[in-house]
């Protein structure tokens, strides 16, 4: 088994974190770092990080999710916060700087500014939120991958009130809209339900197909 | 800098694939693997994964993809497909194998099934299917940094027509919708306009913000 996948095997979506466990801050750049590296679609990066280790916000979230622990009872809560809309302002942000970093302008490049700039006009916001929120999935996945990698455990949550969480952080008047929390920490010695348990996933030939 | 991040700057969306080289079956099915073990929201994972190499499909692909070259160029062609809906038979049967690998019932994991057959089955089909596609982006995610640390190309691929895709690979007969593409291959020696260009991502300070 290559390296990878015995740290996907070792992850799990932790249930108990121990309180009194801090991730080193170094552990947590490295994880966010995988995260701005992730590839996104037209290298628009079209979402944000939020990185929450205020209790009294943390106690407020937990509020808006279920009451799920893991939110105040983990080390770092990370919130991954898409764009609201792929606004002509924001494309030409990121088409600016993609110039600036190469040092030049690229006669193909802008072609595909317009081009895109046409599509998300005409898609509209919320196509245009729901493509962006896809994105941060991307992030979310190499996050998981990090954070295995460091040793620290994580848990994605999609079970909160996204428009709670957005009023309690601010997000929209950033622009943003809240699509996933994840807590980062250490799992406690006791109280975790899934520790034990055995993955589940479907079998190859139910996932699979292969066309040759 | 860490080993995965390293294998994250080493990987970019790989423009021309040599044709000529193949990706041998290990380094494909720890991918494979890999996507295998990501983990999705309820631990459904509602989607599955087409790897196509049959050059006849891939070039009806390759015509509703803007023509991309990577379709037919690269090695095997992976297709990420999301459940059209999230089906209460969909639903039993996920938990029905939980129930199975781990060898019992649980009576919090039961009462935790009916709850989410009333949010799905209340959700409708679109909204089903979106919340779906999002997961995929997870093996998304993954499947890339898997595929880098095999030394593996990768061009993630939103550009393409779905719903013909589906009528070429016959999805809607499996109840899957195209959402991704993903060839897997190798970099060519020439050809490649993006292949020396530098990475760009918005700095930490424009990407990450901390509550304390």
């Amino acid at each position: 088994m290559s390296v990878l996948n015995q740290k996907l095997e070792w992850r799990y979506a932790t249930k108990k974190f121990d309180p009194a466990r801090s991730v080193p801050a170094e552990k947590i750049e490295r994880i966010i770092e995988a995260i701005r590296l992730a590839p996104t679609s037209s290298g628009l990066q079209p979402f944000e990080l939020l990185v929450v280790t205020n209790d009294e916000i943390r106690a407020r979230i937990r509020d808006v999710s279920w009451n799920q622990g893991q939110v105040t009872d983990c080390s770092h809560l990370l919130v991954f916060a898409a764009w609201d809309d792929i606004t002509p302002e924001r494309v030409n942000m990121m088409f600016d700087l993609t110039n600036e970093v190469r040092g030049f302008r690229n006669e193909g490049w802008e072609a595909y500014r317009q081009q895109l700039l046409g599509i998300v006009g005409a898609r509209g916001t919320e196509a245009n939120y729901q493509a962006a929120a896809r994105q941060a999935y991307i992030g979310l996945g190499i996050a998981l991958v990090a954070a295995a990698f460091e040793e620290v455990d994580a848990t994605p949550m999609e079970g909160f009130d996204p428009e709670a969480v957005d009023a309690i952080l601010d997000l929209k008047s950033k622009n943003l809209r809240s699509v996933i929390l994840l807590p980062l920490g250490y799992r406690a010695d006791e109280g975790d339900w899934l520790v034990n348990l055995k993955k589940v996933r479907r079998e190859r030939s139910k996932f699979v197909t292969e066309i040759k």
